[in-house]
């Protein structure tokens, strides 16, 4: 069976370059199309990268070869490849992906543009594959025909909502108060200053308390009727912090329950915890999704970020609250499970289920 | 009017030299004993220092020149002070604080050993001044005579309990979940390895939580009889992470009010607030003990810390919680409002009092 | 006597802002025009720096309300100002130094753009005082009446350029291999990416070993007739590499010697070295110009930067080289003495000599 | 065949748990024997690790339910083991060392103790493993049998040394003068304070100047009758900094040759280079020893450490010397090529020759 074409739009930037390198040797999947500003197009990849200051080691060289396209070619990247992923800043991302997808192209984002659209699913495979059902009723509500939008949650959640979901199920949770800590490759290239991270940590990051707060409620939410319904009876709350870390955002979580359960059920639910990615064997999926760490110090980013090629999230120091029920600290790996591999495990499940 | 003779404790540590450049010029206090294990007893101050490894610049000439004692001698101690700093490690604290408070003399401690003792102050003077009136009970309790302990809180709690104070008493404080991002120089020295901070957090500071949950409930207790009793009807619960920042503790905070106030009234709180220093001018006490910024990246802690000498809380990111009433982050410096200025502030308000 | 005006061309900058909070209080200047791009132009000051991103801390209330002026607006920084310093970028640089020394303004430049021509001082007030003689020569080479430039070495020779020339004096230096550690905030601000500084050091700063091998032979060289003359017989080699440190460039000195000294020699040469500032006893000088430390770890870039008000180079290490004769560390902040605040002693030394 | 059983002095250090990690599906060795200081004597290694504080991820299950034995235990090794890796202090292993050799036990060892003794090979195998021969004069000369000693040099440089050696072969160096910027690992766990390398360097590490100038001289020599004897007519200086780096020791190299080659001889020098390890395909030798990077700004330590699973030396920025004849920086994996990887590998040259 030939393998799927690939677009990347914004393949010069970090995520691109990330999944240009994921895509080497994929079972299903292979790059065929690069997308970049005009500045990059025309420029053979190899160049634009250089030019643009920071290219990632182990880039096949074919793709290097390759020609950069502007990303208006649209109806060249239709002729190309069978879908994109969009790893594009925001605006662009706004006027690009619709256009992508009404040329018939499905779109698997990680903007955050169309991400709290009522019939955009908002994706992690673990947690909420059924609302890929959605995708007929998003064609039909923008005339789209084969091309649609799949958008992936913000990084900084992919280090507790997984947990949480796999509790939520059995228990019912009702309040969180979550302060993450969260490395600088979550804020692209070049990012954060070095100025501002030596001996330092910024309590504050544009955006992404909000997103942090609501994008949970839709991914635990239910399809109804038309759109996919945010869930009720949780709420959240987001203190999110910049820390000198390369790579891995750490959440400390404290949660309360509808029905408070005994702690060796919470380790149980997450031991068991199987999404739909185990069950399908995708190729990107972590054998186990979530992993409990004993130690009385971990999960640390440097040294749990990477379990699972970093598609695992990290737990510990699960503990009672004085406030809430329990409290536990989640890290996951932001430019792996929270931007790339993560948008790359979106793609197979779409596979899987037919809809690419 | 002669100065104060003040002995240190542990005067070969960090806080103990932290002391000693302290208390140069100082109106009230010179120094005039050191004490420290046996290994530097019977040595010139700055032998001690340069055998031990990592002395401070800004040393006085002549207090390097002095001969440091063995923790043992105290009946020389009494004749050579009239109190002593105790900035000694807990289990040291532990045997010795008592012995010296037997001697004669006010101990006014670093130390973790005696903060839960229900007759021992443990004092923020901008807090609960009022808690040195347990004093007279205190030496009745254990047969001292001059000598008593007061003790200084822990070092994560200096960054958001001023500030929580200063709303307590105005709208009355239910909950308080909080995560404190805190420095490596709150390990002492050599503390944390380089190898455990590059590129990396810690998730766990032993001891840490507790003392972050308790000691608050102590010092916004009251006197009910012969001690010190706990406030009640406040829960809190911490997460203690350690961060790469030398100096600088920082605190994410999400409280719950008995009758929400709206965001002027906190603010207006935070902006009047005073305690016994200000009001007394103890010379180490910061014009003002809370300091408000209103940019929406403040406080970070290599930025802030200094501010008022280090003696100041700095504040910011006042916003409402979607689980709580509201959210802000604050930040003290540990190494000086947390450890030998706080313990400095302390002798100055029993100075002032009349209890040295 | 009224205090000199001062203009700051390029206000909004790290460096800009560094000058406005140095010449607060000072007893020869006074800011008085502020100079930016076309986007601040128009807007009072302290908009700007907020719109800008990252304003220090400091700024005195008088100068935020200040109004920015466009570089542009050079007649009008003549009737406001008797000179400027020019703390822009180089390209801005080599467009506008000349037209405002053209309007009669002396230039105090940290910019490289003019640095190498040979009618014009590239001044560190205790090496080459004397270079301040060709300003006769250059005003008249470019007819400008009242006008002149005056430029300030590259930050990272500042850290030995001054020890050595210290020894130069008596003992012939022939041949220099240096390596520096250099910190991010000699590369501006946002410069450096923390993604490239989190556990990693950049072994390249573009232009700054060419900067740091010519620059000195210039600055040790004389006027010989119409143009400063760089020095024959000394050969300097230089490595920079980008460090994790915040302020403070070090650097590894290897020297080879027309006729090598003795150990004591040197720390003499070094004890008592004096050059104009000391003797003018120029607001900004240091006292010691130049610091040895005995103790073997030692100078540090975060202890030993900011000694004599980050003014003082600092020295440690001086010891056999099996290749050369000696060897040594030295260490200078890069943001002051390297950068706005060596660009006022220049203007004092100006000042104390009458040129301004 | 069996493979080789195989001992780890100092097992439950940072080295010797890497010795174990790599031994794990080795083709030749196998990990049988176990030893340490006397608290760990008598638990199981997983015990042991974690009272010790640090253990890493990736040690094998059955180790770690393995019994450690005191390092006294002699008899015991030589029953169960072939040979022994010693991963010991240096006045451990100036002890126990001979001790082993004695009972018949080959040792490779990663201590300094006897690295310069004339008899003991100083190894690495790209370079001079030729000097192997000299073990049975070493063996004479102490009257032991079986057992034996051999070195491998410290791990400052292993970034310089291989590189140099390829060039040295075909165009003779003079004069070499090196500045190192080293990791943290490079101390062992804790090793340097964390306090000591937030926005810090420190200019001095002990010991190791004089090991980066005597070791190589040694390495380059050559077996003269019964000693090895170091070469004559190379000198060379080091300066040794600390950075805050994990991993990754870099060099800033400046060399004089006897016959200055052109640049492009030295990069044919480089790419063509091959040594023992190469040739005889050891299973952990780097396929390329050296590898040039073209970028002007590499070898960075996190880019680069990795290379050939951290065997290889990347080197970068060859250029030419103002004051030599070239420069360039290079770059090893300390704790990998300069600690146990590079034992391992001269394990595995020692068994290719058959000295085991």
């Amino acid at each position: 069976m030939r393998k799927k074409h690939v677009g990347i739009l914004g393949a010069t930037g970090m995520v691109g370059q990330h999944y240009i390198r994921l895509l080497k040797d994929h079972p299903f999947f292979e790059t065929t199309f690069l997308a970049a500003s005009k500045e990059s197009a025309g420029k053979s990849y190899g160049l634009a990268l250089s030019e643009k200051g920071r290219p990632l080691d182990g880039i096949p060289t074919p793709i290097l070869a390759l020609q950069v396209h502007s990303i208006d070619e649209i109806s060249l990247a239709k002729e190309q490849c069978d879908f994109v992923f969009s790893a594009v800043d925001g605006p662009i991302a706004k006027i690009y992906e619709p256009l992508y997808a009404a040329e018939g192209l499905p779109v698997i984002s990680n903007a955050s543009s169309y991400r709290m659209d009522p019939d955009v699913p908002l994706l992690i495979p673990e947690v909420n594959p059924d609302h890929l059902q959605i995708l007929p009723q998003q064609q039909k509500n923008r005339g789209w025909k084969r091309g649609f939008i799949v958008a992936k949650p913000n990084c900084s959640l992919q280090s507790y909502l997984t947990p949480l979901y796999a509790l939520h199920k059995n228990f019912g949770i009702q309040k969180i108060i979550v302060s993450t800590l969260q490395a600088v490759s979550g804020a692209g290239y070049p990012g954060v200053s070095s100025f501002d991270m030596v001996d330092n940590i910024i309590p504050y990051i544009r955006g992404e308390e909000e997103k942090s707060e609501t994008e949970p409620l839709k991914i635990l939410g239910k399809i109804e009727g038309f759109r996919i319904a945010p869930i009720e009876g949780i709420s959240i709350s987001a203190h999110c912090n910049r820390v000198a870390v390369l790579d891995g955002h750490t959440a400390c979580v404290s949660v309360q329950f509808q029905k408070k359960p005994v702690r060796e059920e919470i380790l149980e639910a997450w031991r068991t915890f199987k999404g739909a990615p185990q069950e399908l064997k995708l190729p990107s999926a972590p054998q186990r999704a979530i992993i409990y760490r004993e130690e009385n110090d971990r999960p640390q980013p440097r040294l749990d970020r990477n379990a699972e090629g970093g598609m695992a999230v990290t737990i510990g120091r699960l503990r009672d609250c004085n406030v809430f029920d329990y409290r536990f600290v989640a890290l996951s790996h932001n430019a792996l499970r929270g931007a790339a591999s993560g948008g790359l495990l979106n793609a197979e499940l779409l596979h899987a289920r037919g809809y690419l």
